[in-house]
């Protein structure tokens, strides 16, 4: 979901959400929500809790749960924070009873981008006619402003500033008789990467956009069942991974059974290649192998691709320890770790003071200075997006005393947004958008910097030939300009496009 | 506005207001909602809170602000609690700037009555293809569960359990091309009461239903307008009055003036006569006069036709003050305050204990025991609804060696429900809808007990002959049983008129 | 109790505090506590909560309970804000188990008196080699800088910048085996007003000062005793008034009973006028009589002594209430409200904005304009200190087309501050300590100004020859400058006195 | 500093901390303090509250810090929490001015440790008759109990539970003239262990015990110094690591220069070795080298005592991680992470649901399963205290599909409580105070467990020879049992030493 602010913005809450900004991280690409849902088990909420925690690193800045019981109904909580501070006292869950519940984890918006209302916090609930829906959308739907546009002229009242709210104003006014049709009437309308997760009454609904751009898993939980963006939420429900649901589906799911079908004309399907970069965490399964080994295995490509005579070999904590651990591997140059991270930095600082702000990165990371001092370091990270941290950490090493600073990256260039669910910042603000490797090396002023190649990484996730240029395997828009969904909503507002950039 | 909470309820807030109940207070009607608006002023938000602050009397339980300014457009804040609370901190007022602003207060539930959500709280908003509106209800729609049923089949989605957010949606459908006539398109489908004031990015609009149950003037601010439910809202930003709006009348006010005009077919006016007795504050001005001033007139009415030998008149504080006034100078017997009113139970105990729970209205009130002893005491209140608290300040003043006790109350019998935005109990709660006056007086076992007469009260009021039985002059339900407006939502679900029911 | 700030201030709680300014009763003379204690019930606290909330009054800034229960010792809780809101809680009552406990209630600063820390919130404890004891002062010890200096040499360590803090360090350094007798000990070195409530484990303890300057009674309940400053606090937990504590009496109740004596030298009492005017509440009962009652009979004086020709006697609620009701029973001029008091100003606006305070007293109180309107109207306010509300009440008055304006003052002028436990500003900010009657009623532009003579208020609260000037029967200080006991740390600190200064 | 409780308790604050409990973590022992102090530098708060956010890891129950300013003299703030929740708002930072200041943070109670008050939250504060000081304090010391008597039996009035409050005031009863003597004075009467930061109006005072158990380091911060438990809290303040304070010294520090000396008899260094296995960051130095380097080093010592044939080694994230790095360079096996650490759980679950609690260390950790399925495993931890977070992750391991699973600890059998600082269970808890390594391995249910030798450890740390048995270059009472300093409050309420013991 995202935010697509109109004109005349609806009213702001108050809350102020600034504080929320994880300080040093506005260097790295954010992936934008987490869904998780249950059906047929005991006290849902519970159990979305535990999910939800589990999906936190998609999203930190709020969450939601709904859930329906056969006597109170549906009921809903959302709040800003983590789901650990908001949906774990006794006296929050109990308002939340019921053998089904969905959730919902979203992102944490940098300050620039402006306040978040508790408005804009899903899962969204509608009622209709036949009863009430509620929805949960990871991903971000690429023509919301004209179908917004569409359905106020028609008398829709929207309450967000979400695109998200489109789904469920499209399934009020479907003519459709039961729910998980209005769901598919909705979605036909709709552009853009969409994994979704509802609830009516009884069902639990699972779709995934036929391109699969956003990742969505479904387990066995006990009697019942359990849908999640990643495998490590079934982990800690003690559900039991049965399988991935796959790009186009949508299955719906009760106490007694699970139904799937494909409402969507079939395409190549082009997951995320990000996701087995940063987004996913380690421990959860893609492709029938963990993410950190796919991690450890682009580290190993990297070293192949990118040698360098050295001490040592440092991640960047903590999404550069992976792929700094399969470059030590590969290259034989012992892993240690350079940079310590502080472990109480969650969130940052509130409201910091200006002497606070300025120090930046040295909140969180700390150089390791008595083991760096003389040393010629290999610093391995996931990806560049602005640049701003890496070079603060190269100052911080070298002012430590390290002899020599390479840089080895985990992904290619990061040289184009992402409108498909993913917080990026405009294009003239990726470093690679403006610059070549060797301008970024000088810019950031380290000895060397080198990213592992397109091909590299599709090989590192398994495409033993690397990518297929043609009809590439995954969504690489990030790295290629080629975007497998026209962004209409973006190109109407001025986005230039690579085929007509070029 | 009221609550028409749907079978299956939308997602509740956890927002716990129970503890907002206004103890010893459920034994009042209560007024539910008070109503404010300017245009044509800087900073017009702060005129709002004041104003809202005077009109607090109406509702405490909630309050919200709606605000626009050419450059950020529409802004509101909404929170349970106080105005001077919530709409006093620079933080909150400096994020509702603009020279246009209306808002709401709302009335404190009872702890039966369920939990209210934020998402209750008005002014509502919705934005339209020809830009936004903001409206604040006082009142209540009777037909607001047939329209709801008819909204939702059409594809709206409601986000509260309001019947006043009914009147955004009809507006949002309407096929008008301007907001001020999809308001009047919108309030041709409501029955019921409303006084109702609306904003769009430059008018302030006002309205009164034909019957002109609730009440709403209009005031002159500097430059630019105010709307207010009472004229003690106009005195607090120093406005002037001008004049009443009349029933059926619609106000679309700019900076540059004000337009008015009668979009409904022209009904006899039904006043709310309660809103005499107990409602208004006694420093408004309604029909000319000064509330306080009516209010004497009752008392003094009431001791003509209820004389009895005491030795002092005392009010049951703080309503019954005027009307102990009156008795006192008609009847000669000095007026004295026997009972004295903690000035520290604004609202009642946060989560009160059990001990606490029981001792009943000897948090808020105490007899002033050296004072009555030995003494026959005339007490004078505006009402008797369950009868509960009567009861207790009876023991109370007996418990101080009272010799005689003497209730003068300066209403009629409350026999019957209000359906026209007061909060009542049902109908089998009220004392004197069961009990006939002697009975009344037995049960709460005082040596006399007499209410004003339904006559006398409108000679209080202003009417030398009385009341019209053939077309009473006011609104007088809660006596008479003679409600103006068939109460359908409520027919529908089972209350019984007085036609049908003798 | 009062602050005493060292030259090197203790480090100060960062709360802040001063939103807690009542608008505009910065123009009365404040009383600085209310004490309260019970002993021998079950579950003390419920009772002292009850008691305090009864004394809200006489201290709305912060309050503070300590209990003793035999199997978690003492407890404490201390919190800023009112009773009703901070000690009805399960969740904090339960943390005071015990059949013996005190409570303190402290008053509200104004806004240029700095902030106040938690530490000053009394009951204060201290745990002595024989056991604990905690302590809650009324009053203002006048030696207590002398008193922090020397403690402090001999190695006591301050936490509060309060003067009471004094007695519990006395009460530690004592030779005496037990508690009570410590606690005379230390009280003997105290110079001043002081009425406490202690309590040991077992022992509930009373004490007044020789003069009696601040008031203390005896109560029975149930199968205990209670401790208050005022009677009406009996009221409301359902105890049973037995008597006053008399000046220089110390009282020792055990679940057992009652030890009286009476450690000091005897001295003529000298109990506050002021109580009778101001801080007692109405229906409270001192010397026989209820507050109320006195305060009429004040009111009645006031009319003797200072007829006026008018149509109209109003109260300045709420304070000013009963001797406008005593002044028109005497002179036959119609009591009315022509002033009415917002009842949602228990505390003032939260941080108000710059036009909100611009607003002043309009936010607090509100002109009956159209009962007043061409009216002779006489104002009946219990006292003048700066003056500054009288000023603006006229205005609104006049404003509100009033005729003509008569002040009636039912004490005389304030001309001197108060050093026994009362918030007075100093002395060049009374507006009798720099003008003569006929000077203020030019300041206030009314068109008469009167107060009751001296001799008027000694014959009202019962002095049938009125003030033995050689031997007052009370403390009159505020308006004659003579202090039964010298405030040496003030003349220390450049107070001077009236015999010096004439 | 450590809790007492005496018997009568004083009274208690109703904070509740429960929620506190770090979940899982209660198996480790836990260092109880850090304590940070600048002088001579532009607003010190902001560098205290930056050097106590760098020193989190050694407490996070609550932090406070104490600034002094000559305009507005000592002010204070205390509170619970995380430093960067607390002390990064503008509004709280401003009530901190000044050149001097110093901080504390506090560990975090296990729920089963009663509640701790804000009243025991340091630094504290004692106003003296030359001025004032405050003092932060690291350790424990051992005769609190006697010397609280002592002080109690003389009149002094304790204010908290916490034995650091002797340390206050012995200072205000000392004879001696300026405050570094007195403090040189109150330190000669105290046992135990103690790192000590202390300010006065101008003097910065740190002194560590003679036998220098707790770390205290010097650093230059601009032109001014700064004291601090880590050199990891210089780093993000930018100051220049100068060298520790020594065993027994006392540095008294202006802006003008240190002055150093020795006011304790000389006693042979007992340095905790428990410093170098957990409770230091990595990234500060000890000995010169950086404890990540010790912990590496550690590993390697582990994998030449008891080398196993395995397929990875894995970390217990994130202390077991350096171990584990020096395991698998020493043995050639590699290196990988097998279970992944939730970034999320700063803190623990809020007042968890009993269904949370019982999902135990799933809510933090989290097997790599994909990876670790069919795999012979090593797991290096740390240490091993109750065993019981070790026996759950054990089970996920297994459950995971490992093959094998072999505990190496990184440190020797935790068999004894810690007196001087640390947070341990009873000895009755240790799980090595009850089995043998063999009954260990049993209990624990692993293929095998082995623990790093006493010798092995010391050689690690940097002696060559290892433990020199007559007398221990470090106090390493945890493993040994060998006390270097008696614990008399603790055997006089029962604890049987070992020499008593065997």
């Amino acid at each position: 979901m995202s935010h697509t602010p109109p004109k005349t913005m609806p009213p702001a809450h108050p809350f102020d959400t600034s504080y929320l900004t994880d300080a040093g991280d506005d260097d790295k690409l954010k992936e934008e929500c987490g869904i998780f849902g249950v059906v047929g088990v005991t006290d849902a909420a519970n159990f979305v809790a535990l999910g939800l925690h589990a999906l936190q690193h998609r999203g930190q800045e709020a969450g939601g749960i709904v859930t329906h019981d056969a006597e109170v109904g549906f009921q809903s909580a959302r709040r800003f924070g983590y789901v650990r501070d908001n949906f774990t006292s006794q006296k929050v869950m109990e308002t939340l009873p019921g053998p089904i519940g969905i959730g919902h984890v979203r992102y944490s918006t940098s300050g620039s981008k402006g306040q978040t209302a508790i408005r804009d916090v899903q899962p969204f609930f509608g009622e209709f006619a036949m009863g009430g829906a509620a929805i949960a959308h990871n991903g971000n739907i690429t023509n919301a402003n004209a179908l917004r546009r569409e359905l106020i002229e028609r008398g829709s009242i929207f309450q967000s500033s979400s695109d998200s709210e489109c789904i469920i104003h499209l399934m009020a006014r479907s003519l459709q008789r039961n729910i998980p049709e209005r769901m598919e009437d909705a979605l036909r309308r709709v552009e853009g990467a969409f994994s979704v997760v509802a609830m009516t009454r009884t069902k639990l609904i699972g779709v995934r956009d036929p391109l699969g751009v956003r990742p969505l898993v479904l387990g066995k939980l006990g009697d019942g069942y359990a849908l999640s963006s990643e495998t490590c939420a079934l982990d800690i429900v003690g559900a039991e991974f049965i399988r991935e649901i796959e790009p186009g589906e949508m299955v719906v799911i009760t106490a007694s059974g699970i139904q799937s079908h494909f409402p969507f004309r079939r395409q190549p399907s082009k997951f995320c290649i990000f996701e087995h970069v940063y987004f996913s965490r380690p421990d959860s399964i893609l492709g029938g192998r963990s993410v950190y080994e796919t991690r450890e295995a682009i580290g190993r490509e990297l070293a192949k691709e990118n040698p360098v005579d050295a001490d040592m070999v440092c991640p960047v904590p903590d999404s550069g320890t992976p792929a700094a651990i399969g470059y030590s591997l590969q290259s034989g140059i012992p892993y240690a770790m350079g940079i310590i991270r502080n472990q109480y930095m969650g969130r940052t600082f509130i409201e910091p003071t200006e002497s606070i702000r300025n120090m930046g990165v040295r909140l969180k990371l700390n150089v390791n200075r008595a083991l760096v001092k003389g040393k010629r370091i290999i610093l391995v990270d996931d990806s560049v997006v602005r640049g701003t941290t890496s070079r603060k950490i190269k100052e911080m090493i070298l002012d430590a005393g390290a002899a020599e600073v390479h840089f080895r990256i985990a992904s290619p260039p990061t040289a184009w947004p992402c409108f498909y669910g993913v917080d990026t910042p405009d294009r003239d603000k990726l470093l690679a958008a403006t610059m070549t490797e060797d301008e970024m090396r000088e810019h950031l002023g380290v000895d060397s910097l080198k990213f592992i190649s397109l091909d590299g990484l599709y090989r590192a996730v398994g495409e033993a030939k690397g990518r297929n240029n043609s009809c590439p395997q995954y969504c690489d828009a990030c790295f290629s300009g080629e975007y497998p969904v026209i962004p209409s909503d973006k190109v109407e507002s001025g986005f230039v496009m690579k085929s007509a950039a070029e």
